[in-house]
């Protein structure tokens, strides 16, 4: 199979090699950044593969001095295989994503080391010591300081590479760069918005749920619903998303909070980032009674729901007194939107954004339990009634959130639902 | 000043010539499709300037045998000249976007007789016998097909650049062919929802609006409204809208309709193009009293805008059912959108595509009157004092669909508030 994508100067090139743990410390000496870090000696390497997510392979490569991370993108779906091409191109996007987040949140994101596009393989910051924050949550690990902290991040994030920070030009310019991400793009939306309401062949769910999906399969006014934020996923280019926030994105400890892999970006709505990472919190707090039914951790998990909104409003709102663009054509130029207008337009903005995050969530919740692609916080759950009695849970406020997200107007609207529909 | 737009292999280029009625000819002849048309002896063509618009020079080129039009986007802003520079690139998006309209609708758009980027120049089809629309409708034509015609344009372009006809990755790189026009995006930004609303240097207005002007710069319900539309002009990326089908660019007989002049063409929200289309009927409406009153004619521009629309929506949803995308990334798949679901969402999407229309007619219609650039229909009234009461009528109407287009929920709530606001 050829991969045009590697072909320069009308030469035919060389399929470039898989990487293996048995290969990628050999790949690696050869990069001036890495021996730099670890030493020339490759052959005293460990090299670990600590892969999480379903797309791409990730080692941790370890020498008497130091350790890296190496992320590959092989030209398929990591966890199914070759019968699964996809573009080895993800990973430029990953590279270009991170590259910017981390200019923007130097704190929050992890440093790049080193990057070969010929061999798609990205070298980051080892962050040790951190946990994905999924299996924090499951663990009951106390956060302090995540909703500060996740709040930060999109409010930086979003308010950075939108139309309200940036000139028309440069706004475009940036969005262009990642229009070519498509092809994942396309996938979110077949697995969120269409996949899981009908009978598609890779879907899964617990049998105890026969009856649940079978009504959801049958239910109009939902797939009307996850239609109209399909829509919006793919119009709405407010600023550059993560695309794929969930609590399998992010690592923490209790003191610091960094995002990883950010091969899905490209310019679409805010609510869908935000939206994902609420969405995964609620998954987290309806999983609560699978793993020991702590429910003063279960009461902090809807806090923090509600901590993270509001930090990110908070930072979002002074940001646009601060920060905003105020060129020719910005979008509130400061002689027409004195502070108190800029915050009307703000609060205004803001509302819709928490509407689609309320809908996003939902839809997101969603599919983690009858769609393709599952998460731990419920699969642990060894008991089959016990397990399925949190994915009714999930379920149902997942529903409430995409069909009636236009009902939601604060943040205090979302977690009540949540306790409103407890088992 | 270096063009490096023009630049090859690194070699300097010369300026290109600026094209002027003495020079175009000789420049003309050196091109194989316009000498296979016209003949080779282009000693013996007639050139006539008869540009229009605001920023390119339009010019007729006729020989025994036949005529085409060229236009040609000097370095500039024309009616401003070389003190306003203004990327000459614009003519190659408006080529893709002619290309793009002519290949969908190909009775409505002129067809490209050939295209010279290095000479920023662009050959199309003559339309003889045709009048540009604003100046048919001072003239008080019967235009009998008009409304059937120009919202079968509308539903053909945008239902077919739009995520409802195209696969996601074809969109995206549709969307990404366009979205280097971002110097017209910020133009368009800053001329219309910012502009007018504060003393902008080169705003004008007819004196006896002084009150009404001070009062629309003091209105922050309006700025915020505007700021509003704004922001969906800059983030909902729709479909490949033309971006300026004000009445200027539609070209018809008592048969036929033609949409010309498409260099502001970008992936947008379609109720960009729909608004500026019934905004400047609507001020062909109010300009009625200017030039001889005739209130039959004022009645049929109403029933114009409504049917405009009526059939604008029944051809898009017609479009849905028969010319959805249907793959694998479908927004509505025919396995889960029977037909009435599908229309169910597409009631919902036309309404609200009808409310942002009416928020952009709005806009649209405002500027004209206190903005930047104004239009004969109300310039050519020679009374001041009946000209005001036109233009007065023209900004009461504006506001209303400004400020409150959420309240507009069928196109029969825009004409009657039209003929309420009768001064």
């Amino acid at each position: 199979m050829p991969f045009p994508a590697f072909c320069r100067n009308n030469q035919p090139m060389r399929k470039p090699d898989i990487l293996t743990v048995r290969n990628i410390a050999e790949k690696l000496a050869t990069r001036d950044a890495v021996t730099a870090l670890l030493g020339p000696d490759h052959g005293s390497w460990t090299v670990t593969e600590i892969s999480d997510g379903n797309m791409n392979a990730v080692f941790r490569v370890a020498s008497a001095r130091q350790s890296i991370i190496a992320k590959y993108a092989p030209p398929y779906i990591r966890v199914i295989g070759e019968s699964w091409p996809f573009p080895s191109s993800r990973i430029a996007f990953e590279q270009a994503a991170l590259t910017e987040y981390h200019r923007i949140c130097p704190d929050m994101v992890p440093a790049i080391i080193d990057y070969d596009a010929d061999a798609a393989l990205l070298v980051m910051e080892d962050l040790a010591g951190f946990t994905v924050l999924r299996r924090a949550l499951i663990e009951g690990m106390a956060l302090p300081r995540l909703a500060e902290q996740a709040g930060q991040y999109l409010a930086q994030t979003l308010f950075h590479t939108s139309d309200l920070a940036l000139p028309t030009v440069a706004k475009k310019q940036l969005l262009e760069r990642f229009t070519g991400n498509a092809k994942l793009c396309a996938t979110t939306e077949t697995v969120i918005f269409t996949g899981p309401y009908w009978s598609a062949p890779l879907n899964k769910w617990n049998p105890l749920l026969d009856d649940m999906v079978s009504a959801i399969h049958q239910d109009r006014e939902w797939h009307q619903a996850a239609a109209d934020l399909n829509e919006i996923f793919r119009t709405r280019t407010q600023s550059l998303i993560h695309g794929d926030l969930h609590t399998g994105s992010i690592m923490v400890t209790p003191d610091a909070t960094r995002v990883i892999d950010a091969e899905w970006a490209f310019h679409g709505p805010m609510g869908f980032d935000i939206g994902a990472l609420i969405g995964n919190l609620l998954i987290a707090f309806c999983a609560v009674p699978g793993h020991g039914d702590n429910r003063d951790y279960a009461d902090w998990i809807l806090q923090t729901i509600e901590g993270i909104w509001r930090h990110f409003a908070e930072a979002f709102r002074q940001l646009v007194l601060t920060r905003r663009h105020d060129g020719d054509d910005a979008l509130l130029p400061a002689r027409l939107f004195d502070d108190r207008a800029a915050l009307a337009f703000t609060d205004r903005y803001l509302a819709q954004v928490l509407t689609d995050s309320a809908g996003f969530a939902g839809a997101k919740m969603t599919r983690r339990v009858i769609g393709i692609s599952h998460v731990e916080d419920l699969e642990e759950i060894n008991d089959p009634a016990l397990r399925a009695r949190c994915e009714r849970h999930v379920l149902t406020i997942a529903r409430d959130l995409v069909v009636a997200r236009n009902t939601i107007r604060s943040i205090s609207d979302i977690t009540p639902l949540a306790q409103r529909h407890q088992p």
